[in-house]
């Protein structure tokens, strides 16, 4: 299916890309190879600004960006100082935004705004938003008017909204002008973005109708109008809308590239597929730290940051965990006389924790992914129910056998099954529901379903072992 | 910074856009109301095909893809039937996996190898590759001969490789052509492909040599040849690359397109920025339920997948606990002397739980992301000690003098305070320092991690608590 034109074998220089040197200092996994790496961090040592210019010099952006987070804080400012005009605008935009901050207060501000004016208004947002606020007015009033009234515009904006991550640097067209016409004006206006993917088709207040793949008029006679070339049918992004729905919406519709219009309808800016990755990977990475309490679990973060978000979470387990012990200790005089039972009910509660975790970890990626809407969540719960007591059957058998033959106590085994076949139901019940009520009820079900589900299956393991234990008269 | 055409004022419907019925069946987050889906399903119910097409009609094809999805598993092979030809190759390729099969098995494979021609390569592939074979072999037989080469061709390549994932539908041209040239090319060959960003440059033996963007040609004069446009640095994907690898590349390097080359390094097809989107959530979303030993995660996976994939994990997790279990029953006499022991010895284990998963779910993620390789993995373990020892000392401080108040015992609140700061730093340690042994043995940290850091925080925090305390004689 592969349709290709037909070299004409003079003018070449083949093999070029492969000499490329940046080939050699990354890894087989694309990173930067460590010796590399330590080799530009002994020339910072030995303020050999030089060698390491041309160490740098073959690096993509990209590359640079990660060699910025792979050196100490102290050294950073110092290697900024290095690189000189290697340290490009793409460079700061495509580094980690805590480095990034580290960066920008050993650079000058009038650099930081050159830099600034050479991005795109998104990346130039996103460095700018996180600046301190006499930095950002510092920034600001070194800008070109333009510039300065289209980052402002974009700061209106809510944080994480399609405002914030769109371009405003796009082509519009209207539906009446010819293939030829646009092809024209395109080869003439040297003042137009080089970097678009579709033309927009507006109507004369400037309201999308339509989009032309630019494959679609390379493709068509010149005589023809854009409005028999363009695709009618396409997905609006309103411009205050949460950056996570946007990346749905982008998965959802396999999209390139989407228009952004104000609450009129107007076409405002763009939002093209690359911008969306890191935010795809964001939004799906954010979850997992979320629901283990890890705060922004961004490695790059400061360390007092990192302390804070974490230390709130065990401080809220410490609470859940004293309701734990307030129950075992309603249950003192049993333990005391049958220690079996102090052996055995960790057990009860850990395995009760685990399986509500999965639940929670299906429930809570469903979710996110819109998987799991108002119509199926019924279905869902019957679909955790059934899986909760398989499982509880199962690992109730294995570990009632065991206690019984261990402890020589049938009845022991008994009730340490039950409580685990109970204590499971439960974890996956609350496992599916908890989040799903949060999510009803417009809070983030990742961040604060598992102190629940965990303060459930704790509590309810020792009390169901602990109480089963009492109530068959063993002790 | 916006660039348009000024409109000329005539020929518009303005506003059509707005008027698409889709928007009706979508709640604010662009998800299927359960209203409209409650609808379908009745008419499902009545055998009403007819509404139910008049229903369908307006939809995207990912909305009639999410339908599928949330009707009940055995009525989905009707919906099939009864959309006709609103049941599209573009549907069937944005359905779950696991929704797909039950609408394979609905309809006869004819239909199947007519759906499937009509895709791209990419596309076809990934639903002919989970076909069972005989299946498999039938579809192919009634492809033509030429779609049939192209996938047998593409289930050459390993599972999840880019040679899966690609497009073969691709433009390439020699450096010698000029702008001029090749958009006459375009306007001719009919049968080439009609989606692509990028014009890719190769030299006499196919290999890439740089690519053009659209764009870039749209605003050339022209005379000018293709090797004065086109970008020589560019990042080629190896056609057995893994797709987590291919979508960290479209990530680090911001694309939208990119040549696939086979091991002579001559191209053999194009990987687009939409079909990465939801390979980067999958990954990035595999995480969360790999560490909590959910298995794949699907809420559309059988039953019994969910089930064998959890009860593993729970069976791992007994046998854990059990560890933890044998060290408590070595304490049994201090236990029985001293019930505020069994009281206290679950919280110790908790935080150290807790403090663990917060540390792997970072490093995980970090591993991930290429944010933490060998350049920085002693800086990160450093790190994550910092946060564990300030963690540690608070929590140990409120816990300590929490439980020496409660149970009047000052030497017990000692005892429980160096236990907890204890084991938090052995949770953080172990918590970076076994993912990054499992990621440097080619393992996936994300699997196994878990059970490993929660069998030494379990362990620890029962041998530690309950070992202080029979060393401080306070029992």
């Amino acid at each position: 299916m592969t349709d290709n034109i037909q070299s004409n074998n003079h003018g070449f220089t083949p093999d070029e890309a492969e000499t490329l040197p940046v080939i050699e200092v990354l890894d087989e996994d694309n990173r930067l190879r460590s010796q590399y790496v330590d080799q530009v961090h002994d020339c910072l040592d030995e303020d050999d600004n030089e060698q390491i210019y041309r160490l740098v010099q073959p690096l993509h952006t990209a590359d640079i960006a990660d060699l910025f987070e792979l050196t100490p804080r102290d050294d950073r400012g110092k290697l900024a100082l290095a690189l000189g005009d290697l340290m490009s605008a793409d460079v700061l935009a495509e580094i980690n935004d805590y480095v990034r901050e580290d960066i920008i207060d050993a650079l000058p501000a009038g650099q930081v705004a050159d830099l600034a004016a050479q991005l795109e208004t998104d990346d130039a947002v996103a460095i700018i938003e996180d600046l301190e606020e006499d930095e950002q007015r510092a920034v600001l009033d070194i800008l070109g008017p333009e510039d300065r009234a289209a980052i402002e515009n974009a700061l209106s904006y809510p944080e994480e909204s399609a405002g914030r991550i769109m371009q405003r640097d796009l082509v519009a067209a209207p539906e009446t002008m010819t293939v030829g016409q646009l092809i024209d004006y395109l080869r003439v206006r040297s003042d137009l973005t080089t970097e678009f993917w579709e033309v927009f088709i507006v109507d004369p207040h400037y309201k999308p109708i339509g989009t032309c793949q630019l494959s679609w008029i390379l493709r068509t006679p010149r005589s023809i109008p854009l409005g028999d070339v363009m695709k009618r049918d396409q997905s609006l992004i309103p411009v205050d809308l949460d950056q996570e729905e946007v990346a749905l919406r982008f998965q959802k519709y396999s999209l390139i590239s989407a228009a952004v219009v104000d609450d009129e309808g107007r076409l405002v800016g763009v939002i093209t597929a690359d911008d969306i990755a890191h935010i795809i990977s964001e939004e799906a990475g954010e979850d997992i730290l979320r629901l283990s309490g890890a705060g922004e679990g961004d490695i790059n973060e400061p360390i007092i940051d990192s302390y804070k978000a974490r230390v709130r979470w065990l401080v809220a387990n410490l609470g859940t965990a004293m309701i734990a012990s307030f129950i075992i200790a309603q249950f003192g005089a049993a333990i005391s006389s049958m220690v079996a039972l102090a052996v055995l009910m960790p057990i009860v509660a850990s395995i009760g924790g685990n399986a509500g975790t999965q639940t929670l970890a299906v429930t809570v990626r469903a979710l996110a992914t819109n998987q799991l809407t108002q119509s199926n969540t019924i279905w869902a719960i019957k679909r955790e129910l059934y899986v909760a007591l398989s499982m509880g059957v199962s690992i109730a058998i294995i570990a009632g056998l065991g206690a019984g033959y261990f402890f020589t106590n049938p009845i022991l085994g008994a009730v340490i099954a039950a409580a685990i076949l109970c204590n499971i139901v439960i974890a996956g019940m609350s496992g599916v529901i908890i989040p799903v009520i949060l999510d009803r009820l417009d809070q983030d079900p990742a961040v604060s379903s598992s102190i629940f589900v965990t303060m459930i299956t704790d509590s309810m393991g020792f009390l169901l072992f602990l109480g089963l234990a009492v109530a068959s008269n063993i002790v």
